[in-house]
């Protein structure tokens, strides 16, 4: 193998490519990324078995191959190096790199210890704006489950609803819910929120088109020239729609801001009690109420001024109340209850498209 | 107690002041700071016993009186709290506080039982500017020592020489030294490292005068309305003076950009020796080259063009290079060596009154 790229061009590959190499997987080889010819073209790629990450940068190939090297080395080694070409050299595994007065020789393993690059069979095929992805994941993502013995839990589910894409994550405390307009007739994925959150952090033009490419087993999205190939979970998602009350008995509408504030000083006199504060919307003198209380340190009482049908007290974990409310966009805020044990529905008029549940605490 | 103070005010004060208290100590008072009217003005404390913050604020005080309060959450809630007056009233070492809607009640713990705030006694003073004061914390703080084996070098040693105030410090592997142009006759100071962190992080506006008192034990910044009270490190710091060649067979001059790249590329290779780094200077090429050596993952070798005097090879710890560059101000460095195990001392035209000295590894 023998090549010249850039250095610009190699680093952006690397940046976008490495993250997901790891060096604590039991198979030493992913603690590498893949360098390879393609034609005219070099693929940078890397894997940990549940994602693989390629991007594809041109280059002028001398001589085609492949190697793997360790992928935080390259990826520091070419983000120091300055700006221009790079010549690249591989014999025996060895890796030559030569950059005006820098010149490094890098120990490489061969590319045929790495595992192949996944590929799709029979794909089905949606467009998306990088926008509307973006937010819908950044609205969902941080309601997955991290803990792997309810595996369902730890994916996004995506699917069609009418004319509606789905966007739905929970960790059985709180539920996320999303909506964007698009159509994907029969579409139904379940992604793990892990490779999401490598989609998300890939997204940066928001006039990009994304190509999301699915079949039974594995879903592939295409951001510009990086491609993110995922598994995807098996399993049904639970039918969380059904949790979901129609209408309610008590809403109270107020800024984001003020809740925002409120909800914070409480939750400081929470730390006692796991997070827990205790929510009163009173209709009489229309606003909303929170109470804390921690033995050992003292006790808190908030509240703010909304706009209030129907009395209630409800007990939740101030932390969940905080995630939900950095997620909505806008500047307006509606709680809505019901019983003390029913879950609380929060929402937007400035940002209808997103829902968030929290199960209350029992108190 | 009883009285009246602003957001903003209590914010700031206790910003400055509760880093130092800390939940770690084996005296859980220390964990709290002190509130405490003085007349007309209120003051905020909170001590490690190394070290005491004091700062004075303004206040419409009704009732004098004394309380301490956990700093952690005392600061998060004045923080969270919007702008405009607090009301706080202290009752058998409960505090309320109001603000708005919002109402606190935090247990306290009488001031009794704080440890009383050292004080002076027949106390010297000189005047700092803050920019000088600060830029002589920046570039010689980082080489203290950590390692309470030897306590004397994890202080700083401020005194005067001829009509400089030089401040150095040293961990015996590396040894930083700034002059400034301060007259104190008789000055001899050796300041806990920690104590002028803290120092540091206070201050802020460039056009601050910064006073500093001493007496035999104590020293004290009054920065702004802060007041810092410092013990001071008893025992005698090592005549380094005697160590500093005073001329060189090799120096090497360059820009610090070039040297922080090729030093940054080579330490990517150096991990595995702990970061050591062989340095050569050629007098016939007119460069600067570094060596480094991973048999594991491969080795580098990157050059910068200097205008060089005599030829030496010196092994040095990369990071002591990197922190050493990224101290001095300016463009140009120079690096100046005699033998191999000799002292490399490098110095800036660009910022003659900083010297930095690394003791080199034996290779």
């Amino acid at each position: 193998m023998k090549l010249q790229v850039t250095q610009e061009n190699l680093h952006k590959a690397l940046t976008n490519v490495s993250r997901v190499a790891s060096s604590r997987s039991s198979l030493p080889v992913l603690s590498n990324v893949l360098i390879k010819t393609s034609d005219k073209r070099l693929t940078i790629a890397a894997t940990n078995l549940d994602i693989a990450v390629t991007e594809h940068i041109g280059a002028k190939i001398a001589q085609q191959g492949a190697i793997t090297v360790p992928a935080r080395l390259m990826q520091d080694l070419i983000s120091s190096l300055p700006a221009g070409p790079l010549d690249i050299e591989v014999t025996d595994n060895k890796m030559v790199l030569e950059a005006g007065r820098f010149s490094s020789s890098i120990n490489g393993v061969s590319a045929d210890e790495f595992p192949a690059m996944p590929t799709l069979t029979n794909s089905q095929e949606i467009n998306l704006e990088t926008g509307s992805l973006r937010d819908a994941l950044a609205q969902v993502l941080f309601a997955a489950s991290s803990d792997e013995a309810r595996p369902v839990l730890t994916g996004v589910y995506i699917y069609q609803n009418n004319d509606k894409l789905v966007f739905a994550a929970t960790d059985s405390y709180r539920l996320a819910e999303k909506e964007i307009p698009v159509n994907a007739a029969g579409l139904s994925l379940l992604i793990p929120s892990q490779s999401l959150q490598e989609v998300l952090r890939l997204l940066k033009d928001d006039s990009q088109q994304i190509i999301i490419a699915y079949d039974e087993q594995q879903a592939r999205f295409t951001i510009d020239e990086t491609e993110v190939v995922t598994r995807l979970i098996e399993g049904t998602y639970p039918d969380y729609k059904r949790l979901l009350p129609s209408s309610f008995e008590t809403t109270a509408k107020l800024t984001k801001k003020a809740l925002l504030e409120i909800t914070k000083v409480s939750s400081l006199f929470a730390r006692e009690a796991a997070g827990s504060i205790t929510i009163s919307i009173d209709a009489i003198k229309n606003e909303i109420r929170i109470k804390s209380i921690a033995s050992q340190v003292g006790e808190n009482t908030a509240s703010a001024e909304a706009e209030v049908t129907g009395d209630a007290t409800i007990t939740l974990n101030s932390r969940y109340i905080l995630d939900a409310l950095n997620a909505f966009s806008g500047e307006s805020i509606q709680i809505n209850v019901n019983g003390k044990l029913d879950p609380c529905v929060i929402t937007s008029a400035d940002d209808p498209t997103y829902t968030h549940v929290i199960m209350p605490v029992k108190s």
